[in-house]
Order: C-alpha cells, then structure tokens, then sequence
C-alpha cells in the first residue's frame, strides 16, 4: 500500500533556485491519495474535544471543509482581505518581502469556542501565527492546529510557542 | 428543521447598489447548515458514474473535496493563472470588465474520464463555460454541473447549453 509521502509530488527549484516545491495537488488528483490524507489529518484529532473548525484559503478550504463535515463541525473560512462579505477582524503580518492581511467574520467565533485549525503545509509559520491571532481576537481558544505537510527547517511552529502543532508528513529541510 | 435556504445569509446592495449577495459563509459557520449543504449538492449525483470530480479555487474547493472524498473520487482543483506548480492548460475569459484566466494542470484529467463540476454559485456562467473547455481540452467529458446556488436572473446555464446543470437553491433573481 502507498504512503501519503508517496502521493506527493516535488518539484525542485519552483517557485525559485534552490526551493523544492512539495506539491499537494498530485496527493488530491488520486482518489486514494485525497482519502487517506484527509483521514491522516482527522487521525490527529482523535478524542480531541472541540467546536469549529477554521481553515485559510485557498487549500486550507482543502483539508479542512471534508474534516469538519466528518466530525460534524461548523467551517470558519480565514480569507485574504476584502473577501468576506460581512464584518471582519484583521491581522497584518510580514512576509519575506512585503506584508499580508488575513480576515475573519466577526461573527465566527464565539468566546470560549474550542478550535481547530487545518492547512495543508506550515513553512514558515507567518500565517499560522497570524490565525492564531484572528482566532484569539475573538475570543476562541485554539487548541490544536494540524498541517498535512511541515518543512520543518523553516522553523515555522517556533513562531506559536505552547501551541499543539502536528503535521502527517515532516520533510527535515525547506 | 432548518432547509438550507434558511442557512444563506442574504446581504443587500453588497458589492454594489442593487445586488443581493448570497453569503456561503453562513451556511459553513453552521455545523448542520455545512452538512446539509454537502448532502444535497451529493444527492444530485446519485446514480451518476463518473471519475473525478473538479472545482474552482476557492470556493469550489469548499464543496467539491467533500464530496470526492465521500464518493472516494480524485479532486481536480482550477486556479487562477499562476498558482498551479506543474503545466497547465488555461482559458482566458470575459469578466464585466476586463478578463480572467483560469486554469487546470495537464495531467490532471485523462482522454475520456467523465467529470463532474461542483461550485457555490452560478451567476453569469462566465467561469462555468470556461470550465468547461479546460476539462474538454484534455479530453474530459463533463457528465454533470452541480451548484449549491444559482442566480437565475442572470441566465448563467445559457453559457452551457446541452450540458446537465443542477442547482440546489435556485434564486429567481440576480
């Protein structure tokens, strides 16, 4: 039987010179791939007690939406700025070159909600830490957060110390 | 019990004067309002033999995983140009103004597969034709279209004549 591992294409130098790309359409384009991914990531929540599940755009809808119907929880979209159509918080944060906006419905989340966030890879934790912001502005508490893929030499879950961060697949480099 | 229609959150004069915005949002930050969403767009391909299943990014994704996962499909997901890693085919289209390209990966549908569409809206039916002639340019052959929304209004469905398109919620209007 195949790994996840196996499902997942790379591609080197892309975006640029000395990046392998790890490639998570080539997991969704084989029907086997995209169940036992999906699966892989719900595996982690196992006996886990929480209420939603908040997830970024655009591949974070991806991993998250199929989970969330599993376990029968609500879906919270984090999108790009100027994409939700109701009142929103925000959060800015830094990338390697220039900055980004990440948005939430006001109405997402209730205080003292338990959430869940899934993405489909952390690299290097700019936007995790940004969610975890959006999540906590409104009074949720994020109790874990789980990726299908880690490059875990960009040392991305430093940047949301104390938090319960796991990922189905850790590649050691970037 | 809730029907579906009564998860959509109706916001008026959003983008603009004049256009009743059908927000999705609320009907995912609904754990019952998700499931339900996803059970109905998956009713209307009872009995259909097809392959794969693909969506539109980003809100494609949202309906379109769960339910390749649930009837154990592969996910083809179509983006806006330059967000794929591998080659690409893609279809340039006319917006209200200007024009957009959208696009899908080359080896993502085989000659011959039988693939279904899955989006949240259909309004003018602009990505939907050009949906159309991605998945037909590899050879595809697209079985079914399936919305959770439609804006009947707008004649959208007159994009794809001869094609089978079914929407859950149909709104009279635009």
């Amino acid at each position: 039987m195949k790994k996840i591992e196996d499902y997942v294409m790379s591609i080197p130098n892309f975006p640029e010179e000395g990046i392998i790309f790890r490639d998570v359409t080539s997991v969704l384009q084989d029907a086997e791939g995209l169940h036992l991914a999906i699966d892989l990531i719900q595996e982690k929540l196992k006996g886990l007690e929480f209420d939603v599940v908040a997830g970024p755009e655009s591949r974070g809808f991806i991993f998250g939406v199929p989970v969330a119907y599993n376990m029968k929880k609500a879906f919270i979209p984090i999108r790009k700025k100027g994409k939700l159509p109701r009142e929103t918080v925000s959060v800015e944060y830094d990338l390697e070159y220039g900055s980004a906006s990440i948005e939430i419905h006001k109405d997402a989340i209730q205080p003292g909600q338990k959430v869940v966030i899934i993405d489909d890879l952390i690299a290097t934790g700019g936007t995790t830490e940004a969610m975890v912001k959006l999540v906590e502005m409104l009074g949720g508490t994020v109790v874990k957060i789980v990726y299908l893929m880690e490059l875990a030499g960009l040392c991305g879950r430093e940047k949301v110390p104390g938090y319960d961060v796991e990922s189905v697949i850790v590649y050691p480099g970037k």
